[in-house]
């Protein structure tokens, strides 16, 4: 279990799970957009701020590794470090822990940008400072 | 464009959008999914009867790039091509294009197993054949 | 079978389906949604465009009776039929029928109204004189 | 605000927003199912549980009236009631409340029943004696 800056706990909901019973894959990436969203709030960043004000973070490229399946019933949580992955882009590593036995589920790593109105990737400034704010204060 | 063993056509629907008004990243794995259940009926394997019989094909990494959102209106295809990894894994190379201009839009790679019903890794032989089947008829 | 005045054939996707293997209830509000969108768009009305005008198409109120479960690999197809409620409603009559022997596996009614950007259920004249077209050519 | 057997609270997501940034209408029965089964649970029964048993627990009708919609940021409760409508029906009446200010956002009413390995609707006696103790505990 590495360091990480944040962390979330959550439920399974049974409509979460397909027909083999588990948790459908897709869903994996909907728990870890929660937890990005939940952490960027956590340091001042407000995704639907901005794109109120179109600002949009996006996913640009994402790593999943499913280790072992959720299923009905279980409580997890997710872990969430940021790092600067270059001058636009960021990269979120996400891990997700069954909370009963802290057993690794899913290694996640989702890297993001940062689309200003013309759809050009750029930090803006605000951001850039909570981000490496984020990572003096953490690393 | 790669040459694809199969392709199936979809349209972007409404609910798929998320606040940003662009497809969520979340579906595209639902998109990507439904394409290979497609695909694996079309050489014979079928995804809810092997589940039944309680032999699960299971995704056990996901790696996505996504280039260009979706959004309302669009109608895209997604092209598969099916590779052996290991004596357990295949590889699933799924990449999806905007109908109207032929533009990549997403670049995936789903990694998949099949678990017998003690959980256990192993391709059923009739599995494997059909594999092995596909990938001597397309390359 | 009810004269409807627009339909749409759709099919069953495997993520749909929850654990007892038939398709989450929550699911066949998207297909509404989508069949809804879909004719509305037939009869010249665009969801997003109007939204991103700040007119936003809701919904009001839903009534759904399940007949019988979809399933993996089912094809249907959604019949839609609309009638003016009131000043400021309209109500969407959208049934659900299985392709390979056309049984009823849903029944819904779904009322919405159109809010304009101080959130006021407003029809907009152009919207409404759609709407009467459509009742006019198709009762 | 009714008298209910159960409360559950929960947050928005952000990815259960659309594109006119409110929760999705099929969104709400997911809340709403989330709800059930959680409060299901508090009384004994589990819902997975019956469902690996051939018992199925179905919705055969969905009345859902949305007052107000949630949006990013809200955190919310459902208010749950039972109570049985007939031999075989079971009607659950439940309500959405924003917590900020215990407004109602959507009033709903689901009706269920459960069917046997066959697909005939019939309340095990074990449920029924649940469902029928949880109306005497409760009214």
């Amino acid at each position: 279990m590495t360091d990480y800056s944040y962390k979330i706990e959550m439920s399974v909901r049974d409509y979460e799970l397909d027909m083999q019973g588990i948790v459908n894959n897709s869903v994996y990436q909907q728990y870890l957009e929660h937890a990005r969203h939940e952490f960027l709030l956590s340091i001042g960043v407000n995704f639907k701020a901005y794109a109120d004000m179109g600002i949009n973070l996006v996913v640009i490229r994402a790593e999943l590794d499913y280790k072992q399946p959720l299923t009905s019933g279980d409580r997890f949580w997710v872990g969430v470090r940021l790092e600067r992955e270059s001058a636009a882009r960021f990269a979120f590593y996400q891990d997700i822990f069954r909370c009963k036995d802290d057993r690794l589920m899913l290694r996640g790593k989702v890297i993001g940008t940062a689309l200003n109105e013309r759809g050009r990737p750029r930090i803006p400034e605000e951001l850039a400072a909570l981000l490496q704010g984020k990572n003096l204060r953490h690393e």
